[in-house]
């Protein structure tokens, strides 16, 4: 059984196709500049060469279906025809309210996630166009959507209700939602089972920091909080975006200074963070590299990231009675020894000790506490497109 | 020495003369309506009946005027004359980054003090208006500001500069600076005198839960964070105002609702928080009677109003390395049991446990935790007319 997983976004498709009995992925691809010149579509298969497409893809459904060329070219594919795929699962940024599991795709479905798009306005859209591409190309083959909000949706009214008029929940949806849903699921299944544990028994907080990051409380295996809100804008710093600031500077800015409401959201998205602070790069390595070298506002912006998410990780602590383990996935937390010893410097009194031989290693299931820590330190690489494929066989076999 | 405090809002005054050798109060008085019809002066002097003057005051000085007759008069006084007043200290909000200390007042510093404008357009004027009307009628007398964002001027960089382009921080001074300085300085400082500790042997979290709620963490006695930011916004959530959030809520309820960026602020900063979401109150009393009665809207705001100060504790213990003790103090964290009960509830595990006899006692200073707590947890009445006169004596006897 082989499953195709798709992740589109505005002019870029991230796709993977895995076989679910070895729960291996068997390639790897990305579609780049779809509807614009130069569109190009690069697909990785272990023990072959890259293969390189470079053909005009006007849309989506013209990417999908260079994909499934790709997907069975007699030199370059893994399959010999697309009755192999047996599923489709699509990762889809927002479910709002509605969807707190993964669902098999119908008309119904896709109404749901057209009316979250005013809460997801730049995701949503090429998701749904994705989708539609596929059951066009596809018609036979069942697909299922994965949400990025659905794990959390398991949140308590006290995490998730904002310290706003109510109304502005019951009239505009206006809540936490929280997103990397399907990443902070698979690393606290993936540590529990690696610890050998029951995840009912265990106060795990996970640390997703890549481009974009967001911390989760998850008690039992169930999100209870999570730090990006209503939008991923929210939470800790992040390489470009602000994340919780105090709200006042977007009216200071706006009514002191003349800044538009939409220079100061594309400020705070694209402009901010550990970009806004260094001057330098929103890429933590080229972060460390000047930080290295002496670039003060460097050193700044990487002091402030892992000082707001180690008050992050306290709070989450705070907020569930204790912690189990700690886990850091995503691109700079499966990556960089430095931003998990650092996110950690202080936060000992917890139960946990670092050693840094352990730490030193990267991008592997590791722990890298102490053997006497009573708390646990993990990294886990994150596998979003192994849940996704999960939950839709899981799905379609019901 | 007799010491004068003032505390000048928009159409308001609040006053206390205070005998410095014994530290008591002599008289509280508050003038209201200042420059609006109605104006009254009420004055409260132990042992004596409440003095009450309604007179037109069409400005501060006219306010203040009347003050100085309260305090001289015969039958309702405490002074025989005018002299016995040595200095007068002067609540003032915003010192920018210029004042980590208290100063006494010169043109130069009154200058300053009007640079910080734009940083609190709301206080920093009524302040200056009462300074200057002071300087009129007392012009021999000492006169001493004492700013609400003194004492967090020691946070280090990584707590204050903002996760934003840094050019906003030089150009517009944007940065944390945090509020509520005096009371944080003076229940750190006191509750180190109460536990005959050295205050430089202490990390201590101080949580100022009144109208305005904000939470600092004080580590060998200086400020190294506080909720509070760039105003007094920012932060856990409060009676009416909102606390941190997502900051696309804005752009969302801008460009989608079309909100004005004036209508927005208004309701971020009066029509949010406890009162948002209760829709009850602001005033915790009320809400907590409309929760005992079973209104489940008033029960969640305070279910959430409890989280975010419990997470903001435990955040606060995480960059300070631990925690020695947790103060309660102002109306509500000085009055309600249930409050510090709530806020402290799950957070057991850094060390403390509460006895609810002694957290069933109000207004008094009060250990609260129990004799075999590592983390001791008090409430201490916050007295920051005290401490300003305290600043004024100390600097005028230079």
């Amino acid at each position: 059984m082989k499953t195709l997983v798709i992740n589109c976004g505005s002019s870029s498709l991230k796709y993977q196709l895995i076989d679910m009995e070895t729960e291996n992925s068997l390639v790897q691809g990305l579609v780049e500049r779809i509807g614009i010149e130069g569109s190009i579509l690069t697909q990785k298969v272990e023990g072959k060469d890259k293969y390189i497409i470079k053909e005009a893809m006007p849309n989506h459904k013209a990417a999908i279906r260079l994909v499934l060329e790709a997907l069975v070219n007699e030199d370059h594919g893994v399959i010999k025809s697309m009755d192999e795929i047996s599923a489709v699962g699509h990762r889809v940024v927002h479910g709002g309210e509605k969807y707190s599991h993964s669902v098999i795709i119908n008309d119904t479905v896709l109404d749901s996630i057209r009316e979250c798009i005013s809460l997801a306005p730049l995701h949503n859209p090429p998701n749904i166009v994705g989708i539609e591409a596929c059951m066009e190309l596809m018609p036979n083959t069942p697909m299922v959507a994965v949400f990025d909000t659905a794990f959390h949706q398991t949140m308590p009214k006290e995490a998730y209700i904002c310290p706003l008029p109510y109304e502005l929940y019951e009239k505009y949806g206006i809540r936490k939602y929280g997103f990397h849903g399907t990443s902070h699921k698979y690393v606290s299944q993936k540590v529990a089972e690696v610890m050998g544990k029951d995840i009912k028994d265990l106060k795990i907080i996970t640390c997703h920091l890549g481009n974009g990051c967001s911390l989760a409380a998850v008690k039992a295996g169930k999100s209870i909080d999570t730090s990006m809100g209503f939008t991923p804008l929210a939470g800790v710093m992040m390489g470009t975006r602000s994340g919780s600031i105090d709200p006042s500077v977007i009216s200071f800015l706006s009514e002191q200074h003349g800044y538009k409401i939409s220079d100061i959201d594309e400020l705070l998205n694209k402009k901010s963070g550990v970009l806004g602070i260094s001057g330098v790069s929103s890429d933590f390595r080229d972060v460390i590299d000047a930080a290295d070298k002496g670039n003060e506002r460097a050193k700044l912006a990487l002091d402030i990231f892992h000082y707001k998410v180690r008050a992050q990780i306290a709070a989450y602590a705070g907020i569930m009675g204790g912690v189990d383990v700690i886990v850091f996935t995503a691109g700079i937390g499966e990556n960089s020894s430095l931003t998990r010893k650092e996110c950690l410097n202080g936060l000992e009194f917890l139960g946990f000790n670092i050693d840094d031989e352990k730490n030193a290693i990267r991008g592997e299931i590791q722990e890298i506490s102490t053997k006497d820590s009573k708390v646990k330190v993990y990294e886990i690489p994150t596998n979003e497109e192994l849940m996704i494929a999960r939950d839709t066989v899981k799905l379609i076999n019901k």
